[in-house]
């Protein structure tokens, strides 16, 4: 294995769907990763194909001069760093000028916080939330919405787009890569809420359920989340792509960042209590499409039965 | 003048944005359209290019095969074929076998109920709402979306396609185009409303609002009308290219079909209030971008001064 002397050690935390194809990306591009996941099954399966598997996040820490963390959320990524009141984390190890870059979607305000905290034990830091699901992170196609200093962006280097196709710079300190990817979900949760009540409205209305989705995907009415998500509904398969209790956190995020400065959201608090209403009458774990389940009066297309 | 044994005489109804380039669309392929408005100065003004102006809607009804009637709402499409109490409407004088093309946005019940009002007099009738923009109705790229009998179809023959790109056929009889147009005008809505709450929550949140647009609009947040509606806001220009108030309409529209069978839209009259917020506020006949302008505390993009 040869390591240039100018490329970088680049450590993954989090082999779920997004992380194990980061880490992926970065072998690809000619990086020894070293990774670590609480199923420690899961990183030794990683680095069977290349890779270094750490035991711990200590190990992992010292071994890194960038440290990728792509976790559920904030307190996991607090867990990933300062440790679980059990096990340490890898702050304690990081070399000072080594760069910490958290991937989760998480409330700005504790993103801006963090920079300061890392900043303390010498560590860089990047706000650098992700987007565009589990094949473009496997392909290196997916989205970063970053932000971060001068020192940050200099460290990552190439580090970045060897895992994102689009490496968006969004301020030079955290916080606006973690605003603009709320942001972004407010959008999205709202789009497939009112997708479903859309089609719903259709169904209840004995309209053609495949001609209103053939219309509306070229008409002005459309949305990427209508006509990706709107396909699960006529295929009537809830497998979870991404569940509906997802949306249930990501959209209650959205609304603490608001309500942290009083602006009022009508539309994201109400899109917010459907996933809420979905995901108590059952449909927690379905895909976020089955938010049209909360409809009453209404049949939806079954399951092809060849499936 | 060469007029084809088989061409059939078309006449237009209501030369506003939409009806005036259909009308062109028309002219285009080789028709020679019979026009009438209720201001006769805009009939004539494009009869000097070909095509005739009639003074009256009974002399319109009188010489065409079909009439295409593009105009605001169910009320004005009811005075055009039942007259206004003053002046007589076209359909006394429609020969029978002729057909009527509504394009308007209107409650599908009451197209329903006028496919068959108009049975009785022996006029065929197509539901056939419309998209797209003033733009595409000049150039005869805009969406209709129709429903109507095998009879109505075989009436209009090759007239539908000469006005639109996409001519979408939904049922056998009226309805279903109806139907669609509304359910296309509740994702609109939404949204316009769900673009600005974001938009605005951005500029609450310190966040460049070019930078937001730039991202949201390669993501999964995406929608066809962020995109076209929040580059008016960057621009700070709420010249109305559709107004607040169409979706004050439009959304009551879709809310009292809804209405009708007792079925819930949680988001459609979020929407709603937010846009009946914005018209009362002020903003009514600015563009439907101006519902961003219900949100405090927050200092919208000014217009570009060069403009």
């Amino acid at each position: 294995m040869t390591t240039h002397i100018n490329t970088p050690v680049v450590g993954v935390v989090g082999l779920g769907a997004m992380g194990s194809g980061m880490a992926q990306s970065l072998r690809r591009a000619g990086h020894v990763p070293r990774v670590f996941d609480v199923r420690p099954e899961a990183a030794q399966a990683f680095a069977r194909d290349g890779g270094v598997a750490c035991d711990t996040l200590a190990a992992l820490g010292a071994q890194c001069d960038i440290v990728v963390s792509v976790v559920v959320n904030a307190a996991q990524t607090e867990s990933v760093l300062f440790g679980d009141g059990t096990t340490p984390g890898c702050a304690a190890s990081m070399k000072p000028g080594s760069l910490f870059a958290m991937c989760s979607t998480v409330d700005p305000n504790w993103s801006i916080a963090l920079e300061a905290r890392l900043a303390e034990q010498g560590i860089l830091y990047l706000d650098a939330p992700i987007s565009g699901g589990a094949a473009k992170a496997a392909s290196g196609q997916m989205t970063m919405m970053t932000a971060g200093t001068p020192a940050a962006y200099e460290k990552a280097g190439a580090v970045l787009d060897a895992m994102a196709a689009k490496v968006y710079r969004l301020g030079d300190r955290a916080g606006a890569g973690s605003k603009v990817k709320v942001i972004n979900q407010l959008l999205a949760g709202v789009h497939i809420a009112a997708a479903a009540e859309a089609m719903a409205l259709g169904l209840r209305e004995g309209v053609d359920p495949a001609a209103l989705y053939e219309v509306i995907t070229h008409s002005a009415g459309n949305s990427w989340m209508f006509e990706n998500r709107m396909a699960h509904v006529l295929a009537g398969d809830y497998t979870p792509l991404s569940a509906v209790d997802i949306f249930v956190k990501d959209l209650g995020l959205v609304l603490d960042v608001a309500r942290a400065s009083k602006f009022p959201l009508p539309l994201s608090s109400t899109a917010h209590q459907m996933f809420m209403q979905a995901s108590t009458a059952g449909f927690a774990r379905e895909d976020d499409s089955a938010v049209i389940k909360i409809f009453p009066g209404i049949e939806l297309p079954a399951a092809d039965k060849k499936a």
